[in-house]
């Protein structure tokens, strides 16, 4: 991964958890969405949206309530991270 | 797959081919993607963009030399409809 272009932030109403990651190629960008298509299915929560292309990926969380983020989104947005730090 | 919401049609410039494919399922979203990610690997060519959720993927392809859409474009958008007819 070339570097992380920003963290998590809060967007919108209901507010959903946003994150941009960068990568050095197709192919680190391709584990990565591997990875999270496993670690989705395995937790069971599914990103509201992925925007990618080849060496970025757009991830949006949005709160499983429909109301408020809480432990579950900030802990899946930690387990996103995680797979970077893994794929590196 | 539910229904083609629409065909592609050409946008922006220089120009790029867009379509919405919209499925029944997280499950045939997910093939849909894995088949995409395999031919994209086997011809060479990869969407400019890809945006998806659990039953929806927008696909993106822009002009391969940066400036006019041709058949490199349009065979490819071809074989991305052929993965949806074959996964239904």
């Amino acid at each position: 991964m070339a570097e992380p272009v920003d963290s998590w932030s809060e967007q919108g109403k209901p507010p959903s958890l946003h994150r941009r990651f960068v990568f050095d190629s197709y192919g680190q960008t391709r584990r990565f969405l591997d990875a999270l298509a496993e670690l989705s299915g395995q937790v069971g929560l599914h990103p509201q949206n992925i925007n990618f292309g080849t060496t970025y990926v757009n991830v949006t969380l949005d709160a499983t309530d429909g109301q408020a983020l809480g432990e579950t989104e900030r802990g899946f947005a930690a387990q996103i991270d995680a797979l970077v730090r893994a794929g590196r």
